[in-house]
């Protein structure tokens, strides 16, 4: 039980830890929160429901995290805006081995410059974290979401 | 005080798990954190603030809680929509006896087939949580809403 | 690690209750998170990137704070509606002494009497936190919003 529980608060502070990085604007450590092998994908519900998945973004391995995080860099220049990430329904199965299967509802709240803060995104992560030696890592993250018009060019990282 | 805040992780974890039930579409599990003689109310703020407490919804025992998921399964067969909840500001009381008196903020987003996400309604949990063999359950919940205009007919559960 | 994880379900008890206070229209609690000696600030994302720090409130000690409430109080007894705040991505450091330096994202929403909610404000906390003999207190609290339209003659406490 209390192992559990300190279980969930570990796994609180990750995924705390994680939207930090992106709110605040420090999207160079965005990939460190994955393991080298990692699967990151952004998917509409709709074809998630359907057993089609088409990601509307697919990375498997850390260095394309990476080249995002540069061409996000490069691309974003203007227009900048604030995106705000909140979660809740955190919800946690052990996959054996040390491995950790995690599920949590997210927010994404866009501010922009005319001064209209809008629901950007909700859905749900689907996540598999696994026990490095520097800590826990995502080795899949999967951001299933609900809103079916998303804009996806210059997408900041979910 | 470690009691306290395991006791608070507690709650949060079957807050969490409440949610999590109604937003991966798994209602036929919300009946089950709930008391045989439970409970379950939908009350508008204004009405609650003036001692009037007429509930656009009540249901006084868990048969109701099962019988409201049946006519949903029956009458929401098109028009699909997500909701995603989002909790905070949880404040806990003991109220003797193994009770737990529990307030949460919770905020309801929902995404329809057009592609909008939008708040669908806001309020706070008043609940009563009791400890049961099986684990806390919902003695009573009254989800006080903010939002005048709440479409009912087809509520899902808050 | 088992130490900071209490701290870290502390901050979430803390910061639960603060936006508690404020959102269950009890603001004569709201001055007493806050040290006599503390600094109330609210800042617009864009000064406060540009190195501009023009707060659209600033109180630096409690005797502020408690004259706000009681205006608060006598300009705000027509037009009420309703404020929601959620909280995410906690991160906590340790400034030494005793003394807790955490940031977190806030939402509030707002729901008015014609039946709309809406985004109020987003943002993020950057708080200094001191343990007192009464509990943990807020030394500094400086909300930092993003968005750049906000209404500030009769606002709230953020």
């Amino acid at each position: 039980m209390t192992d559990a529980l300190m279980l969930r608060l570990e796994m609180q502070a990750l995924l705390d830890d994680y939207v930090s990085a992106i709110d605040e604007d420090q999207i160079e450590r965005w990939p460190d929160f994955f393991t080298e092998d990692c699967l990151y994908e952004i998917i509409p519900k709709e074809n998630e429901d359907l057993g089609l998945p088409a990601p509307v973004m697919r990375c498997d391995n850390k260095r394309m995290l990476r080249d995002r995080v540069v061409s996000l860099r490069h691309a974003n220049i203007f227009a900048p805006s604030v995106y705000r990430h909140f979660l809740s329904g955190l919800q946690i199965e052990s996959a054996g081995d040390g491995t950790i299967d995690l599920r949590c509802n997210y927010l994404v709240i866009n501010s922009n410059q005319v001064g209209q803060s809008l629901v950007y995104q909700t859905g749900r992560y689907f996540d598999r974290v696994v026990r490095t030696p520097a800590g826990w890592r995502f080795a899949r993250k999967r951001a299933v979401f609900d809103t079916s018009r998303v804009q996806t060019l210059l997408a900041i990282p979910i």
